[in-house]
């Protein structure tokens, strides 16, 4: 498939990573490159509608940056429930097909596993899924992508080892099924087994040809790595608190792990982190992970155009 | 009167749908024509208010969409009472008073009838009623109206069947009102009795001239309707959940409904919608309802150039 | 120092209103006039964040006003606990950092004191406090010192009676410390013993060569004033009810106080205000508490454009 053809079957709707492919990542990536730091109008007079149905500030105040920074406006709520509250019923579509008369794209941020693609099924404009509970949340898997890609140079081959809440967390999930697309990349799965990766994934990664491994200690792993992607631990699924504290200290990120961890590799983290990684950590080159939410303001620039232009 | 001087009237606050007359709602329905579609700076560095002190995201994503096709910047708030709330009693004037400073038009929606009025009172700058608790709502009134004309090509002489709560829903009121200063509309109200007109808005109808009917049934009604303007009933209204129940099936509006309604005729609803009208209608090319939500933008578009350009 | 040191020294943040001299707030002000009335895009492609940990619609829409006249672009949040409160834990610092990769300005509300100059500290682009709890809230004693200039065409010398919460009350303590940088000013605060100014505050005054008066009454000091800042008393304050009554009584500006008020003297207030200023006084033109919220608009604009332009 060219470029073009892949950019075509982009003109549709953003729902789910795995409907990109590597000709797609390709086009994505190089015109979020080309859009870093652009600031112009080539989106004036276009409107984009943040319809989010839960607050995700932090998602939000990305995408809305990202078309301002093209030159296009922004409506939008944080509180969608009230499309529905007052009357105990509006539906999400009927929601959906009002708002596409208002707007030119809608962001959707929605607490039910599917609602974006029911909501792209109606809609009149194109729909961007911005997490759908415990679905999809795409422009994070991208942007995640997007950022090994420009830290390192390249996706191929590179050694990713996965931290923290690897079996509810969709954010590593997501990543890992996209780096699948790259030949002879190799991942480690580091967390407590409570919270390790599933073996559904573990198949499917393993069926496209990736190499995979499983390991409980951080320390374990280190001298072997490009990425160490960090995510954050709940309490929550834990029953034992001793076990919480030994798994959290297994994976925290400091300085010790930094003297350890290669002079090449990053640390990555989807944000917000809380402990999982020590304040001592920032001010080290390696630390990316400010570097990656910056990144998720270049990764929308590119889909909006792509979308709207 | 000639266009201009009815325009020339326009340019104070937009309070109430009964302060427009044949000419203005002429001038104002060739102006929203003519803006439908239109992106362009006409309102460049102009600032429009959204004053909320009760959420409406719809109405308030419509006026803002509105005023952003046409150039104009927005700032506004769906939680106006924190103007008050810390201190127990700012009044509503000394807000727009102060919003006024701010913004150069003020789209205001509150929970009490009179709050418009209140506030055009003392403003320095136009307001917009957007709502006005149990008083008026007038752009949408005035949308209706519009869409009626639009759809069907004329207003004079048009047959409405009005459907569901008559008493206490403050759309249907406000566009019979309209309605009646047009020669030759004949409407049917079409409830039961506990929700069914008031004998108060019957009169003023029939002192303007209007051929009023009552029903029960909209299967009784449908032979002889150009427009059914159905509304939504709350099951609140009644003491009895049986007659609730014969009540919404009398006027729910389904696909064998449809197969009775004239070739010609039209399906319109305020929104939103929960089940007076199945899901099934919506592909009806007869069903009206969210080309009159987006009506409701070019509406916007045009009240907003005649109060500010 | 020069105008243009001084300028220099200002690109950075807006912490306190302590950090302004006498050549910066020349420049400023300045800056506000001549900006009074823009409506332009010398700020075209800036965005301005508003990030809110306690809505302060007042202060908020004011920011996006200044921003929106000069052609910058918005986005922001009321709610920016959304940033923390779902992992119990994001510090602000964080919240910050992220956000700094989005917008290239934040004006920060917070309800602890010291927060903005925490957020300065790990920016990457400038903050501006919009108040930070009991601590600063430095844009309001910017315009308040701007109003006294604006409407008097002049500072030095200037006889203000501060009036009302005196000890809990930031904004006279502000502005205070502000107009001691000007010869010949004096003041009085007029106050019930139990909110009356703090002698920390009168101290650092009179080091300043302030001429300070205290007392009870307004009427007692209405000859020989030129400004009348009025605050609102809370009635937690008191523990006798018939105190707070007393005091409220004494200091609260009516048509008979205006009557005895030198006709070229003005009265402020930095709103909301609620019965201690009567309705009365609205129409007077010596009332400038809404001419003083419309400066704020223009010292915001200045502030701005000296951070961004």
């Amino acid at each position: 498939m060219t470029a073009t053809t892949a950019r075509n079957r982009m003109l549709g709707h953003v729902i789910t990573a795995e409907q990109f492919d590597r000709d797609l990542l390709d086009v994505l990536f190089r015109r979020a490159t080309a859009l870093d730091g652009v600031r112009d109008d080539r989106l004036a007079h276009r409107i984009m509608a943040t319809l989010f149905y839960e607050p995700s500030t932090r998602t939000r105040l990305s995408f809305e940056s990202a078309m301002l920074r093209l030159g296009g406006a922004v409506i939008g709520t944080e509180a969608a429930r009230t499309f529905s509250s007052a009357i105990k019923g509006e539906t999400l579509e009927d929601t959906v097909r009002m708002v596409s008369t208002y707007a030119d794209l809608i962001v959707l941020r929605h607490d039910e596993a599917g609602a974006a693609a029911r909501a792209a099924s109606v809609a009149s404009v194109p729909v961007v899924n911005a997490g759908d509970g415990p679905g999809e949340h795409p422009t994070q898997a991208l942007l995640d992508l997007y950022t090994i890609e420009r830290e390192l140079g390249r996706v191929e081959g590179v050694r990713v080892a996965f931290c923290g809440d690897l079996r509810f967390g969709r954010t590593a999930r997501s990543l890992a099924l996209l780096l699948a697309l790259y030949p002879g990349v190799r991942m480690t799965f580091v967390a407590p087994p409570v919270i390790q990766v599933g073996g559904d994934i573990l198949a499917r990664l393993e069926a496209r040809g990736v190499e995979c491994r499983l390991a409980e200690q951080l320390t374990d792993v280190l001298d072997d790595v490009d990425v160490v992607y960090q995510t954050r631990v709940q309490k929550e699924r834990f029953t034992d608190p001793l076990e919480y504290e030994q798994a959290r200290t297994a994976i925290r990120i400091d300085g010790a792990i930094m003297r350890q961890l290669p002079a090449t590799a990053i640390v990555m983290h989807p944000l917000p982190r809380v402990d999982e990684i020590a304040p001592e950590v920032d001010a080290d080159p390696r630390a990316a992970y400010f570097r990656q939410a910056a990144n998720g303001v270049a990764i929308r620039m590119a889909l909006l155009e792509m979308l709207l232009a």
